[in-house]
């Protein structure tokens, strides 16, 4: 074999490494500066053999947020998006929601007086579009959708609206055998259908909200049908126990950007050996939004206060970010 | 590189085919015979490239129940060992255990009686030794008590009651780049300690029957506490459910010993493309146990019949398994 052939062997079987596949920068979309510093120390520290704080492959688990971490979140998390559309699609079947509320107000194009109930109303819209079928055709209902869905102010697919730097950091913590995982308040059905086009995470590496699944018969030919029940909140405190249900093991690394990824964060932090947390700073109002203290949406105020005085790594992402979207000139 | 190098290196390389390794018989602990075909066509349908059954690597998801199918259980499922084995060492802690049944009695050493509440009586020994501490202890728990839990009849360590013919299709279907799960109607943290020593299946890969648990901040210390509450019961139409929380994708093989199985059977079989199921039948007295149709344990009736209706893969252990355990001559 001559040294070109070797090289291309070495790549077909998997073996990409940093220094073949990233011989530049594994993560151009990250300005130098103290964030990417501690990514890059951090990895170093538990892959390289002989390192005091190497860890084996098969623990090196990476946990990431969805909403705010992976992607964006702003005006609303884009899983409404997905309810209310189906609403209008679904509305031809359920004339009685022309007078009842949420729909009545949503079918009409108000969104803000059909959120007017609150949680409530949030919760009466999930449910209607997300229960009551079978898993086969949600997720059908899912795939469809997304294929087209764009954002109503950027107009750019959905999928387009995730962030670059943290899908080179995916790639990048992959390439080191790291196994990410997605943990998010989200719907964990909602995910899955895209994640693994997207951000290269299989759906056995969803973690997520869900509501009750029931196993039936219908003219012998077997359904999980989805049923109007919460079964599991992936949220705050419900983090760490999402992460133990699905993986069993601590993960050595976790990222998030609000309160809600506080838990998952301080349940990575308390292992032993080399820990890395980090929390997206949502700082840019130019190239995304800019919100924390006071947002609804993801607020980021105990978090904060808890990465600073343990030392964890925020990410400016006006600062620490070259690009923050792959569409970006 | 000569060709001793390279051949090293695709070893090294992880890409292990069928032909390098297994020269021989990569199931030689099964005899010739109708079972062992099936398994190994199935597996070549699958996996050549070319073949129109290919299925990609990603979605080559196998599934397999764990009493009776991977490990015996008799004369009772091993968990209830571990059960009794703690309430013996948590007594001192419990006066009260002393007159209240079902601890009474079997702290006498009489199980019979300790059984004799059935189900109530089973829930209220495992909720006493299964809730109660943080994940961390159990887990610990579990690790300690499996090193040197014998069996009653044999005195064989309970990690040695494994199967070695289905060891050994473990690895083969993992050769051919599946991803292999436990699916037991057992207790998923009680599996997964001993799981990847044993099968060589990993925590994220088993799923199975879970109380709740709680994350706590305990003196500034993130713990998981586990509640004596059921989760989620991992047995019959539960499995399906099971499968699709914690992997999103339907399996093309599934493996089981029981009616218990018959759900995950049917639901893998449903799918598109090549399926393949497999029941394990306890035919041999002399050197396992013989039970099915009307066995208080693993009862398997329905699924037998539906088995030999469909065409499903029936496992005469005492026909077609060469060696039970790998402890034997």
């Amino acid at each position: 074999m001559n040294r070109p052939t070797i090289a291309a062997f070495i790549v077909l079987a998997g073996l990409v490494t940093a220094s073949s596949a990233y011989a530049d920068d594994p993560l151009p979309s990250w300005n130098d500066g103290a964030a990417k510093k501690s990514i890059l120390q951090f990895i170093a520290r538990v892959t390289q053999e002989g390192s005091p704080e190497f860890v084996p492959p098969a623990e090196r688990i990476a946990v990431f947020d969805n909403d705010g971490t992976l992607w964006a979140e702003q005006p609303m998390p884009f899983q409404m998006f997905f309810a209310f559309d189906r609403v209008k699609a679904m509305a031809p079947q359920h004339p009685e929601w022309k007078t009842q509320e949420p729909f009545a107000s949503l079918l009409k194009g108000d969104v803000k007086a059909a959120l007017a109930g609150g949680e409530r109303a949030v919760g009466q819209l999930l449910m209607a579009t997300h229960a009551g079928m079978t898993s086969d055709e949600f997720q059908k209902s899912v795939t469809d959708w997304i294929a087209t869905a764009k954002h109503p102010q950027t107009g750019q697919l959905l999928t387009e609206m995730v962030y670059q730097p943290m899908v080179e950091l995916l790639t990048f913590l992959r390439s080191h055998l790291f196994k990410t995982y997605i943990v998010s308040g989200g719907g964990i059905e909602f995910i899955r259908p895209w994640s693994e086009r997207v951000y290269g995470i299989p759906p056995e590496q969803v973690i997520g909200s869900s509501i009750k699944t029931k196993f039936e018969l219908r003219d012998a030919k077997p359904v999980l049908v989805r049923m109007p029940d919460i079964n599991f909140v992936d949220d705050g405190p419900g983090k760490p126990v999402g992460i133990q249900m699905h993986v069993g093991r601590r993960p050595i690394a976790a990222f998030g950007n609000s309160d809600g990824d506080l838990q998952m964060l301080q349940w990575t932090a308390a292992g032993s050996g080399a820990r890395f947390c980090l929390y997206v700073h949502h700082t840019d109002p130019v190239r995304e939004w800019a919100y924390d203290r006071n947002s609804s949406i993801s607020r980021l105020d105990k978090g904060l206060d808890e990465a600073k005085a343990k030392g964890w790594t925020i990410v400016d992402m006006k600062a620490d970010w070259k690009r923050v979207f792959a569409f970006e000139k």
